[in-house]
């Protein structure tokens, strides 16, 4: 049926993010719905941020475009510009290869719900804030190229 | 800069659909947000519909993929398996080729906005409940493949 039962799509809360750099997301809790809906030419993340979560570490994509939307509460967009208040309606585009760093981060006192959406070529990115970037491979390595002993989580 | 400003973004109602069919969709006004922001690998629309106005004919696409998520307000999704409210937060997910003809209806008296995405092949594709189909090249024609003197916005 097109009308998506979310509650029937499988809540995680995985990161393949290396220590320290899981923690700030232990609080991001998401629903991949476009593998239990047979969506194949993108993907769609059901996001709730708990208090103090992050969506991510602050990052860039190399080929891939991404697309966000607010469905409630209220979140903090940060990037290169500065920070931006984002409530429910508000929307935000990250072209591919754009070398904008950002992430959202929920700074109030409840939850926030989010949808983004992502499709592109799989080139890798990077994390400007802190010594890690992702591969094409999947990958994260340190700014020097080492790998850390961990893997994105798709 | 990522954040939208969605007020600067060209709202229009425009369809390429022949009378009769370009009636229902009068209220329909939107915005394409993806030329707007520079992402080139899925379409990104921002719609409002006015009171009694639809999304579009009922249809399906043969080679690409739809996701919605309502932002505020409430329609109708109709489509072959009946009739479902859609309320803020909710999503629905229409796969390339499944031809189960939907679309949304606001049955209410206010506004409802969603966002809708999308990415493919254009294949064309079927509006079920009347005498006309799309077509890879844009056009419009009857069930017997005569064109209509019209062609799709794109």
């Amino acid at each position: 049926m097109p009308k998506i039962d979310l509650q029937a799509v499988e809540h995680v809360n995985r990161t393949g993010y290396p220590p320290p750099f899981d923690a700030p997301v232990a609080g991001r809790w998401y629903r991949r719905l476009a593998p239990a809906t047979n969506l194949t030419q993108f993907g769609v993340s059901h996001v709730t941020l708990e208090p103090g979560a992050w969506s991510s570490q602050r990052h860039w994509h190399e080929g891939e475009d991404e697309f966000l939307v607010m469905v409630s509460g209220e979140a903090v967009l940060v990037d290169d510009d500065g920070e931006h208040v984002l409530r429910a309606g508000d929307c935000a585009a990250f072209p591919a290869g754009e070398r904008n760093g950002h992430h959202l981060q929920n700074r109030s006192a409840a939850d926030c719900v989010f949808v983004v959406v992502g499709a592109g070529r799989n080139e890798g990115g990077d994390y400007p804030d802190i010594d890690m970037s992702f591969t094409p491979a999947g990958g994260y390595v340190h700014k020097d190229g080492t790998p850390y002993p961990a893997a994105r989580v798709p």
